[in-house]
C-alpha cells in the first residue's frame, strides 16, 4: 500500500517533520511518503493562507494519481481542499483535524483541541462542528505561539503546549486532548506522559485510519457528491489545472482519473 | 456607497447576469459593479472548481481594497473563500447562500432550497449547518440541469425549478424557496408568482444585505480570526499572492490593508 | 418606502430614542416613523410585561396596514408578538434581537450578548435558539441595570455596559457584541470603539434588513402559518380586536387585510 | 390540592371538555376546576388569536392566586402565555403541548403530533424544539379540521385524527402520538386501541404532572426568570393589569403574590 | 395502584431510604414497595456495576410482572436497564435521571446536575443528551464523595453538596438542581430552603411521574422497539433468564408476558 | 498485536464469521482471535437479550486482560458494554456500530443503515445520537429479517438486504451505508458493487480501527470515567464478577488491572 502525506504548504522542515511522524506509525507493508506543494504559502495561519495553499495540494493529489497512491493524509489542522482532493483521488483522503477528533471520541467522552493561534480557533470549531463533534469538544485552546516557533526548543512553546493541555483537562472536562497543528507531531508521547490522558497528532491518526479504510477497500462514492470533476474549461494562471475528458471506459468501471493539464 | 459583486467564475454572461440582479435592489446612494476573476473555472460544479475559483476571487477582493470598495457579494451559491475575503475585506462580504438563507429565516418558518446539480447538494447541506439553519431547512432539491442551461429558455429548466420549488413547499413543507445558484437570478419574481411563497435569490439578497451593514458600519473585527492575513512568502505559481508588512500605522487606526504583490 | 419602528412600551422618551436610531441609517428614499402603544406596561423587564404589551402592539400594526405601512421594527429585546404581527402585515416585520443577531453572525463567528436584567436572560436564550444561532452565541451577560436607567447618564450604567461588552470578548471569546436592549441604541458606536470588535444594536439591524426585505419583496407568505388569521369573535376588554370577514377579493390577488374593529 | 384548568378561550363547551378531562385522571385528594377568560377569541387557530388569548389568561391566573390554587394546566396546544404565568403563581404552570410531550417520551422513544389546522403546525414545531424534543418527534401532522368540528360526530373529524394517528405510526415511524389540540382530550382512549401505540391527550397528562410536581414542593424559583414582576405602570385598556408593589414581607419568606389592580 | 421502586444495588439500607422517598410522595390510593436484586454489586459508582446490576434488576421486574405490578421506578441516576426494563414491564418504568430532569424543566428554564464522583459525570452527560435536554442543562458538578457516605452525619458530605448546588445557581446559571444519586433522596427539602431554587430528587420525582403515566394508561407500545423479547435460548449462568414462548392469545388482547424460567 | 474479537452472542457460527471478517482485515503483525462468551443469549434482537450479554462479554475482556491482549472489538451492532468494557481494558475497546459509523463518515457526507429487525433500530439511532452523527445519519432501515436467517442463502435475505441498501441510496440520500448486524459481515464486497457506493461492515471496521489505536498507543484514560472500577462487594449469581483490590503499584504506573474472583 502506497500512502501520501501531504504538507500543503512549502516548508521542508515540516514536510520532514509530519513524513517522519506518518512513518512511524504506518504498518509493515506500507509506503509512506511525504510532499509538499510547488507553490503558495509558507505555514498556514490564516484563511487566505489556507485558501492559497489548496491549489499547491491538489497538484500534488493529482500527481499521485498519476503514480497510484492509494490513500492520502493533509497534513495541516485546517484540513484544507478534502473534498477537493476527495473529487481527484481513487482512494481514500483524510485530514488530520479529522483523524485526531475521531480518533479521540474513541478513546474518550470528551476531548479539548489545543492548537497555535487564537486566530485558527473559528476554524477549529468550525470544523468540530462539521464532523459531528460539538457535544464531544470541550473547547479549542490557543497557546498563542507561531507554528514555525514549534521547532525552536529555546521559545518554551513546549510548555505552553503542555500546559494548556493541562487546563484542557482539569479546568475544561477533557478526558482526551487533541493537538491541534501538524507541527506538533513529534510532542505527542511526551504530553500524554505529562497530562496523564491520551494526547493524539492528527498526522499519526490519520496515517493509521487512511491505512485501515485502503484495507477495507473503503473510497468516497463515485455516484455522487465526490465523482471526478467535469471537463471545465480553466483560465489564466490556472489553466494548467485544467480537467479534460477522459477517453470512454468500459461501463462498470471506475473511469480513469480525469487528465490534468499540468501534471 | 460602493458594492462590488464578484462572480467567482470566468464566464462574462453569468457576470453580467448577477450584476443586473445586484443592481436592481441597490438603493439611490448605491454604486454597484460586477467583475470576475482573470483565472480559474468557467463555472463552479465541483468542490475541485469551487476551490480553484478562490485566488481568482481573492485577486478581485485585493483589487477592491485598492480602490475602496465598502462591501463585497460573492455570488456562487456554495460561497467559496467567503471567510479569506474578510480577512482582506475593510467591510462586510457576504455569500449569496448565506444571504439567501437568512433573508428566508426572516419571513418563513422553513425554507427549502431548489438547486441545479445533485453533486452540489452536500455543499448546501454543509453551509446550512454552519449558518445555524438546520432546524429551518426542509430540504435540498437538485434539478440536475447544469448551471449554464439555466440561460437557455429552450432548455425547459425553468419549469423544471418551478417544478421543484412546488414540490419544496406542498410536500417537504417549506414556506419559502431559496434559488440554489446564482444563475438563477433572474427567475425569482416570477417563481414567487408560480409558487405563492417567497421565492429567494442569494445576489438580491446579499446586496440588499451588504448595503444594511455597511450603513451600520458593520465589519468583521479585527483583532481575531478575521484580522489581515500576516505578512508570509508565497511560492511558484502563486508567487503573486504574497503579502508583505505594511508600513507602521498610528495606534488606534486599522491598519492599512497589507499590500498584495499581485495588485 | 414607508416603516413603522414600535415601541412595545408607552414610554415617549424609548420611542423617540428608537425612532432616531432607525432614521438614522435608513435610505434616502425611505420613511420612518415610531409610534408605541395606546395601552400595556411603561417598560418591558418581565414576561408578563412582555405579554401585555402585544396586545398595543398589534393594535398599532393594524392601524400601520390601514395607513399603507410598509415593513415594521418591534423594538423590544423580546421580539413580543412577532408571529402575530406577520399575520396582520401585508410586509414583512422584524424584531430588534432577531436583527441584531442575525447581523453579527454576518460579520463574526461568534457573539455575546450584553443585557439589562438577568431575569430576561432566559428569554434571550430562547430567542438565540428559536433563531439558530446556539452554537454561535458565547452567552449572555446581564448588567443588572433597569431599562431606564439606560438615559441617566449619572447611573454608571454605560460604564457597566462597556465593561460586560469587553468580558464577552476576553472571556468569553466572542468577536462581536449584540445588545440586548431596545434602550442601548444610542450607546453602539461608542462601545465598538472602546472595544474594538462590532457592535450591534437591535433597532438599526432590524431597520435596514426590513428596508432590504422590502427592497426584494420578500414577505412572509399567505398561504400557511402567516396567512391572514381568520374572522373570530372576541369577547369582553378586547372586543375591539374582533377580526370580520373581508370582502371578496379577486383571485389570484392577496385579500384585502382583514378590518379590525377596534381601528 | 387544588387544581385549576384554564381553556384559554371563551368557548363554554371547550372548558367544560377539559374539565372532565382533567377531573377524569386527578387524584383522591385533588380538587379540579376548569375556567375560562372573560375576554379574548372564542377559539385558537392563529398566532393572532393565541396572543390576545394571554391577557385573559393572566387575569384567571391572578384570580387563581387570590384563591390559593395550589398549580395550573394550561389547556391549548400553543401554550399560550406560560412563562408569563409562571411568574405570577406560586405553584407549577404546565401547558398541554409541554405535558404531552414529556409523557409521551416517557414511553416512546419517538412520537408523532396530530393537529387541526396546518397554519398551527409551525408554533407546534417550536414548542417542540424549546422542550428538548426535537430528535424525539417524528414529525406534525394537519388534519386540516377546524377546532370546534371535533365536537361534531357527523363532520368525520374523528376518522381523519385516527387515520393521521395511523400514519405518524406506519410512515412516519413513531411509537406513540401526541394529540395536537385541547379539543381532542376524549378521543384518546378510542384512538390508543385503534392504533395500538400509547396515544396522548395534553390536559390529562397536564393534570398528573402538575399534580406530581405540588406534591413534590416543586414550583419556580423567585430568584431569577420567574421571580414576580416588578411593580409597574400599565395604561388604558389594559390598566387593571398594573401590578402594584406589595407590603414589605419578613426576610426568608416568599413574597406575597403583588396586587393586580384588577382582581 | 401498585407501584415498586427497585434499588438496583444490593445494599438494604439504600433500599429503605429509597422505598420512603417514593412512599413520601405517593398519592392516597397508591401502594409502593421497595425491593433490591438477589445478585450484583453494593453499589453503583462505575459502568462496570451499571452493567452487572442490571441482570438482578430485570429479575426483580419479572416477578413484578408475576405480582401485577403496575409500574416501576429504577432507583439509580445512570438509569440502568430502562429499555430492556421496558420490554418485560406491562407499565412504565420510568429512571430517576430521567424523572427528575423531566421535572426539573417543568419548573426551570436550565438546571444543573450534583452528583457523587466525578467518574460518574460520563454518563450523567449522556443521559442528558439521550433525554433531549443538553441545551437545558448547566452542566455536572461531582462532589467527590462516595455514595455510601451520603449516610454518614460526621462526613460533612451534605455540606458539600450544598456548597456545589449553590455554586450550580450562581457560577453555572441553574435555576433549579438535579441531585445526580438515589442516595440524596433525603437531602431535597433542606438544599431548596438553602440554595433557594428548586432541588429535585429522582426517587420522588419518578414516583409521582410514573403514577401519573399509569393513571393516563401509558405504557409502552407493544408494537415496536418496546414488544416483550422473542423466545430465546439462554446459556451458562443466566441460563434462568430465558424466555419461553407464551401460550397463544385471542388477538387484539396484549400478550400474556413471557415466562422467564427464573421467576 | 494482540486483538479480540468478542461475538457478545452464545452462536458459534457467528462467531467464527465476525472472527474471519476481522483476520481479512488484519494487517501482517496482528493476530486476531475471536471468542464467545459462556453465557447469555443465542442471539441479540432486544433490550433485554443485549442487557443480558454484557456478563459474559465483560468475563471475556477480563480473561483477555489476563492474556494481555491489545485490544477488543464488540461484534453487536448495540454496541453493548463498551464503557464498562473499557474500565476493565487496558487498551481500546470499540464497538462494531461506533465504528461503521465512524468509517463512513470519513469516505461519505451521509450515512444510511440497513439493519436486520424494525425493533432494533431505536437503539441503532441512540448509538447514532451518541456518537455524533445524527446530522450525517440519512435513517435507519430495517428489512425484517432475524439475525440467525442471514446465513441461509435460501432465506431471500440477501435480496432484502441489498434493495434496502439501494432505498437508502436512491431514496435517501445517503452515499454511503453501514450495516447494522455483525451477521452481515461478509455481505460487503457483494453489496459494494450492487449499490455502487461504499457499504461498510463494523467488524471489519471496529478491526482495522483498533489496530490503528493500538499503533498510536491511544488508551481510554485511566484518571477519570475509565479508570478500573473500584473493589466492590458483588452478591448471588454474579460473585464471581467480584472485583477486590489490587497490590499496590508504583506511582506513575498504570495499575495491574483489578483481579476479578471469576478469572
Amino acid at each position: 500500500m502506497h500512502l501520501r502525506v501531504i504538507n500543503p504548504n512549502t516548508t521542508r522542515a515540516m514536510t520532514d517533520l509530519v513524513g517522519r511522524a506518518a512513518r512511524g506509525v504506518a504498518g509493515p507493508g506500507t509506503l509512506v511518503d511525504a510532499v509538499q506543494p510547488t507553490m503558495g504559502p509558507a505555514s498556514i495561519e490564516s484563511h487566505y493562507e489556507e485558501a492559497l495553499a489548496v491549489p499547491g495540494l491538489l497538484e500534488q493529489v493529482a500527481l499521485g494519481e498519476a503514480e497510484g497512491v492509494d490513500g492520502y493524509v493533509v497534513a495541516c489542522f485546517g484540513d484544507p481542499g478534502l473534498d477537493a482532493a476527495r473529487e481527484l483521488a481513487r482512494g481514500p483522503v483524510l485530514g488530520i483535524a479529522q483523524a485526531a477528533m475521531h480518533a479521540a471520541t474513541m478513546v474518550a467522552r470528551r476531548f479539548g483541541i489545543v492548537t497555535t493561534l487564537g486566530r485558527t480557533t473559528g476554524r477549529a470549531r468550525e470544523l468540530v462542528d462539521r464532523y459531528g463533534f460539538a457535544a464531544a469538544c470541550t473547547g479549542v485552546r490557543a497557546c498563542e505561539i507561531p507554528v514555525l516557533a514549534l521547532e525552536d526548543p529555546a521559545s518554551g512553546a513546549r510548555d505552553r503546549v503542555a500546559e494548556h493541555c493541562r487546563r484542557a483537562v482539569d479546568e475544561d472536562g477533557a478526558d482526551a486532548v487533541v493537538l491541534g497543528c501538524a507541527g506538533m507531531a513529534d510532542l505527542c508521547a511526551d504530553l500524554s506522559d505529562r497530562v496523564g490522558v491520551p494526547v493524539l497528532d492528527g498526522v499519526a491518526a490519520a496515517t493509521v485510519l487512511v491505512q485501515g479504510l485502503v484495507t477495507l477497500g473503503a473510497r468516497s462514492s463515485t455516484r455522487g457528491e465526490y465523482a471526478p470533476p467535469p471537463p471545465k474549461a480553466m483560465a489564466g494562471l490556472l489553466a494548467g489545472f485544467e480537467v479534460r475528458a477522459p477517453a470512454p471506459v468500459p461501463a462498470g468501471e471506475r473511469p480513469a482519473q480525469r487528465q490534468h493539464a499540468r501534471v
